[in-house]
């Protein structure tokens, strides 16, 4: 390796060589947010760089990037379980910017932090090359729910469909009008995300999840990370695909299982329950106008993860959304 | 203004407009931290983005530039009096750099993890056209030396010298040879700047200052910051010019006072101390093999800065480092 150039998982692997990992009682670098103890329960913090070269497609309006910064971080809060009682935005900010361009940038902000009940109390703004929103979050609870605790037996649910992220930013990427509704879906979820946060907050409330992570990396990779972590193997029986994807991935020579598996960007719980809790999760899921969908079954095994297609064990590709590769 | 271009100062006004402040228990937007309560205390919390183009002259390594970027937000924390608990870093990287260049960032950050005792405990890392690292810290503390508490008769001190990293970023970019006293100590507090931690927190401790700020826009700008957010006047009877600044000036044709008052990226503290409690903190100062330079005093007056010249009054620029300008 040494002279060639390295992604971003290889950056992250060499810089943790160098800084060690913090000492107990603080959370290990690697999950979705670090931990500290403080006086009562727990400090939840979180930081998400957007970029606009790699995170912004053109359709999207600046307000839209901006919400969608906040969205990016708020939905590990999600997977945890934990309300972010306080947001920081750290901007780089190309020359040349309008008053209209911030005040735009700042709606954005302002509506994300309407949103999701979390007020932004800091930040620092720098100039830079292409525009940058760093959101940093800061929650307090008794505890967050872990990517380590998956059990052989437990149910294997997500939050929400998958595909119409990868869907939608092929179709904007295209270019042409968007007219149907599955156009309009899945351009939306790609322009004005969603994050599961009030039904993240029930679940841990409620400890039903034994494990939970966000899928901002893709379900496939959002698996496997429960499964290494877990030391489990994952298997999947059915796979949660958005209604039309089968149509779309035939009508422009994709692959329905990538749009699913590998897509990314798209900000669901993806979770694991003992079998006895899983019917209150889904009625909790219920009152918060969310739907908890089973898609397979957590198993003893080395970790991996696999569909279970008639009595094949098809397995599934431990790769994700990878910056720099 | 609509339409024209708009510079930091500007871009955070309108956020501001458009995100609203925070409601009490929380700091308000402006302040170098911000401040959450918590179960025995408070949360301190603070973000601060190192750009490549704008924060790094040519001859800092990626080394220098990854503390440098710890140092920048712990000069915060030192003014506040707070030891940092945790640090965050999200990281934006251009393509093309080597395992060696990502190593050597890790070696700065681990170099500012143990200068200030603040282990690194998560992060975020992307793609991005030019080199950016925001850094995170988060702290916990009963309270913060605040800029809205000066007095009029306290006095006004400075942890440091100022002017050697205006002269030493003059001397970088010539790009001539370092050779002299002057230039190495100049060069130095450019590359390997300090952050005076210690004595912040000592000073915070014995509960010594009335207000305090870190110099980072500059000592003119950071002593208007106080002036206006204790709604006092400031009087300089001298400034706290770095030893050489007046001939390095001279031989390049500069403002001594140029290089002193307005020069930015120096990151000591700027603090006021009623006059009983003076003695106090210089002794404390010493320990801690630092001084605490008498520059002035606090008067009621409108929210201003002026040196005293023999009788004359003689009114200081409310400028500083503007991003964007």
């Amino acid at each position: 390796m040494s002279g060639g150039t390295v992604d971003e998982r290889e950056a992250i692997r060499i810089l943790l060589a160098e800084i060690g990992q913090p000492r107990a009682p603080i959370s290990a670098i690697g999950d979705d947010v670090a931990v500290l103890p403080t006086g009562k329960g727990r400090l939840v913090i979180k930081t998400d760089m957007l970029v606009r070269q790699t995170d912004v497609p053109p359709q999207m309006t600046l307000t839209q990037a901006a919400r969608k910064a906040i969205v990016m971080c708020v939905s590990d809060f999600a997977a945890k379980g934990v309300q972010p009682a306080a947001a920081l935005i750290s901007l780089g900010l190309p020359r040349g910017l309008s008053e209209g361009d911030v005040r735009d940038l700042g709606r954005g902000f302002g509506r994300a932090s309407a949103e999701f009940g979390c007020p932004i109390v800091g930040g620092d703004t720098n100039e830079a090359a292409d525009l940058i929103i760093d959101c940093v979050l800061v929650g307090f609870a008794p505890d967050i729910i872990r990517r380590d605790s998956a059990r052989p037996g437990d149910v294997v649910a997500v939050s929400g469909p998958f595909g119409y992220s990868a869907s939608g930013l092929h179709i904007l990427l295209e270019g042409g009008p968007v007219q149907t509704r599955f156009q309009r879906v899945a351009t939306a979820a790609v322009l004005e995300p969603r994050a599961a946060l009030s039904l993240g907050i029930a679940l841990r409330e409620a400890a039903l999840p034994s494990a939970a992570i966000d899928s901002s990396d893709g379900l496939a990779w959002s698996l496997y990370e429960l499964a290494w972590l877990s030391k489990v193997g994952v298997e999947l029986d059915r796979l949660p695909q958005a209604p039309g994807i089968a149509q779309f991935a035939a009508a422009h020579d994709e692959s329905m299982e990538d749009l699913v598996l590998y897509g990314g960007e798209e900000y669901e719980i993806v979770a694991t329950f003992p079998p006895s809790k899983f019917p209150r999760a889904r009625a909790l899921a219920k009152r918060y106008n969310r739907s908890l969908e089973p898609i397979g079954r957590v198993r003893a095994s080395h970790p991996q993860v696999w569909r279970r297609i008639d009595e094949r064990r098809i397995p599934v590709d431990a790769r994700g959304w990878v910056h720099l590769k």
